[in-house]
């Protein structure tokens, strides 16, 4: 029995998984991807737990004064500050496994000590001006979705933690048409501003996983990717313009389609993950709302041949919207998964002549392209691409798969809170190589997969697609799933996670192509970017942030 | 009569001018043109100076020690260490009108103390650490192209000045084409990167005005746009990785097409303009050699039409690799330019007729249009946007005047040196900003020259155009031609730069979009990015370059 939802909760309407709390994943209707589970994590497929109910939880009481509550109070409006223990708990938690773990256990960690609402920027500023008579750190706010430990707010001291929720600071403050731009508050979430800039003709086209309930701000400060980033670019080339309150003042960008002037100040300030300053207004770069879309699944015999079509494209400057390429434990998965959809021309010609030709084989690969624009342009790119595909043996199986995959894009994280209560472990990891390397990197980190298992003695799957394709190379991003091991949750989490980093950081791949650093990738930032490059990046945290006021913790490796 | 060029010059083949010795703008067979300037300028045509013999030049002394000059001489070599007068003197001069100036008059500004021409980052390290025992500032030195200042070297003490020549340093060290990546070294020129990568099917697609001339590191260190960039981007998208030297050791960034891993460590190096260190190797993205190409020129009736004719194309995502718009006064001069080429379509159907149609009126303007890539796309592209040229009442011209462009595109750096021998500053500058500000940027800026102008109480001219577009604006590139005013070139070039500059800063435009920063536009840098984010740019520099010792004077305002 799934646990009762009903309760008060404003914030998160399911805090202790992902989104709609009215919506579960609907596993009973996929019996063969059921089975596919059963059989590779060796799960009996029963419910076994449950989250904790919401007001079981015991936090720790704030380190808030009460003078300083007065002040907060009287900056941000006594309605506008929040003291209370479960909304704090709330605001601990972001969307990553471990984040989840302590949700469903009700063991709180990173709690902050007060919540406050800002409606104003000066309202950020009077803040800040605060810390010359009061010790505090701040930890910006917007969705929570981060999957790295974003949210969590540490502080190695007592000084209490101040969590800035920029919910309130969603509003749209200018269109500009003919320069299709749009300057937008932060706390803005992903479908307010498509719908607002629909409504004028217009999208932004970035469409990350997280899309339904991540904000403009968290995109901006993390490098979020949508999965149309192929042809639309990330989120840090949608950024025309960037405001930023720091401790040391306020910070803008110009407001310029590009320059030659120096290091990029815009890219320094995007990225910055809240560790120097608090982004108060964001000029996107916008474009014409799409007339036609097209989708279009293609079947490989080998994964080899399906990144060899994919690097092509890419290569001919063949640049469709989507391309999503799964590898062979992936495709496996996802034929399981789409069996329960009818009608597809997989379906229909049947899975034996495919079989018969090899492109059901144990090691045939999917690929998803989608296209959006101009219908002569889609006709145009869709015709070029397919024929690339060809070229490399691949067979077009029509639209279905495209339109499943669209249909269900934002539903994946439903399932891991299904399977967390059948004790599973789910999560992803992700990142970005050249096309040399990428194969030999998949390799190895599948290998590093398996090894973790191994070492943790438990059944586990892990698969990957290639997405977010660019001409020199593309991002890997894997799924993986093992049976959990009882009360060592973290412990078993760790050590695939660090195992797979280890392997990504030593191969000179991204550390994360777009799910950020936060508390959980900070440790391997050293190795990364190198002792000077890290030293560059304090260099620029302690420039506009002298007291390590912001986000304590995250980002940048302890020094 | 030009003066004779057969002087003894190593490393730069006219060094009171542009390029190629042998070569120069032949005003004679376009005599409307000759007579169009004759008549804006007030100028008799006649040559009333030449350039000082090189000879002629007097240079200080050398500040190198003998010990350290040893000590270079055992670093580099001693072939590749420079004491020579001549040798310094060249090496302190760009290409700007001030440089030019100090050319012809054969008066010395900024001449390093040496030059050493560096085979290795070794040795580039080795220099660094001489810096415990010796004082001295050092100087990068690629193309020696720079318009803005980048070339000279200014030590406000009395440490000499090492110029590092990156000449020697011209190797492709590697090219991965299956990643389609080529690692570069900072010394190799346009031409024969351009040439080495053609001959595997490849290339850069990185042709700024100084293509001939200009060297790789010369092009990230100061963020160069080429004529193909509204497709192809800026010279700073085209980077994959990239290594310095630093006074305090080696940064170099991962090589990965993308991530989300705090602030762009890449876009901070990028653009540093040798003030934080020397780039020592670049991995350029780079993308097949185009099959097909083709030009067209659209005439339309008022500079608005063809702005919202070339809006509309790239908010519409038809992007031709050049679009050139120039604006009335531009159009004026090309079409008196152009006038000596005979055949072309415009010629053929006669002026009279496009004059009556209103296309040749006073406000008539022409659009020029490149496509490069495989047929198919040529030609679905340039369908598109003559389309949509058409539908601002856009007349296409045919291939001539795109034909003409193409050819003399490299060419007009050498008028500029006859304009010199006439008494004539000619200059450019640029700018770029957002749709809506531009058509108001563009007058207001033809207006700052039109009261420099009277000021001055010089006859002047100056045009525009535009390039380099984005989906949310576009650059402005102006040149501007006044009588010079004898012994006072340098007052009366300032002056003019000062108006024109102030207004685009004013304006929030961007204060460079490709010529870089340098010497001569430093001093608005505090404006351009205000306080504190002059003081991060700083901090960076302070953390890589603590004693100072990179391009004293470059970039960053004095503080």
């Amino acid at each position: 029995m799934w646990p009762d939802l009903s309760c008060d909760v404003k914030l998160s309407s399911k805090w202790w998984g992902w989104g709609d709390a009215s919506k579960s994943y609907d596993l009973e209707t996929r019996p063969r991807f059921f089975r596919f589970l059963q059989e590779k994590l060796e799960i009996t497929g029963e419910i076994i737990q449950q989250p904790v109910s919401l007001d079981s939880v015991k936090v720790s009481g704030t380190r808030v004064e009460e003078a300083f509550a007065r002040r907060l109070m009287n900056i941000f409006g006594e309605e506008n500050v929040q003291l209370d223990d479960k909304e704090r708990f709330l605001h601990s938690l972001g969307k990553g496994y471990l984040d989840l773990i302590r949700g469903w256990k009700g063991a709180p960690s990173g709690v902050p000590d007060v919540v406050v609402y800002p409606t104003s920027e000066s309202q950020i500023e009077r803040l800040f001006s605060e810390s010359a008579q009061w010790s505090f750190v701040v930890v910006p706010y917007g969705g929570a979705t981060s999957v790295v430990g974003g949210v969590e707010s540490h502080t190695k001291d007592a000084k209490p933690v101040v969590c800035l929720d920029f919910k309130l600071m969603n509003k749209i403050l200018e269109v500009d048409g003919r320069s299709v731009l749009a300057k937008v508050q932060p706390g803005c979430l992903g479908p307010e501003l498509e719908k607002a800039l629909n409504a004028t003709g217009l999208t932004l086209g970035h469409f990350p996983q997280s899309f339904e309930y991540s904000s403009v701000g968290g995109w901006v400060a993390t490098r979020s990717a949508g999965y149309e980033s192929t042809r639309y670019g990330k989120i840090e080339e949608m950024v025309e313009n960037l405001r930023l309150v720091t401790p040391m003042g306020i910070i803008e960008t110009p407001l310029v389609p590009a320059s030659a002037t120096g290091p990029d100040l815009l890219q320094i300030l995007v990225g910055s993950e809240g560790t120097i300053g608090a982004i108060t207004s964001v000029t996107l770069k916008l474009r014409k709302a799409p007339q036609s879309r097209s989708y279009v699944g293609v079947l490989f015999k080998t994964f080899t041949d399906g990144i060899e079509a994919v690097r092509e494209m890419m290569q001919k400057e063949i640049i469709p919207n989507v391309i999503r390429l799964s590898d062979p434990n992936e495709t496996k998965a996802s034929l399981a998964l789409a069996s329960h959809n009818h009608g597809s021309l997989i379906e229909r010609i049947g899975t034996w002549y495919l079989t018969r030709r090899g492109y059901f084989g144990s090691e045939g690969v999917v690929l998803i392209l989608a296209f959006e624009g101009s219908p002569e342009w889609v006709d145009f790119e869709r015709k070029r691409a397919l024929a690339t595909c060809r070229s490399f043996g691949g067979f077009s199986a029509g639209s279905g798969p495209g339109r499943i995959w669209y249909k269900e894009r934002f539903d994946l994280p439903y399932l891991r809170d299904k399977l967390m209560g059948m004790g599973v472990l789910a999560d992803t990891l992700e990142t970005a190589t050249t096309w040399s390397r990428l194969p030999g990197l998949h390799s190895k980190i599948m290998e590093a997969f398996t090894s973790a298992f191994q070492e943790l003695h438990v059944s586990g799957y892990a698969m990957a697609h290639i997405s977010h394709e660019y001409r020199t190379g593309a991002s890997l991003y894997f799924t993986f799933m093992a049976k959990q091991l009882a009360d060592r949750e973290e412990e078993e989490w760790r050590l695939i996670k660090n195992r797979v980093t280890d392997v990504i950081v030593k191969a000179g791949a991204s550390l994360s192509h777009h799910h950020g650093i936060g508390v959980e990738h900070a440790k391997w930032m050293g190795e990364y970017y190198g002792p000077l490059g890290i030293r560059v990046l304090k260099a620029v945290k302690h420039e506009l942030d002298p007291m390590a006021i912001m986000n304590p913790d995250k980002l940048l490796p302890a020094s």
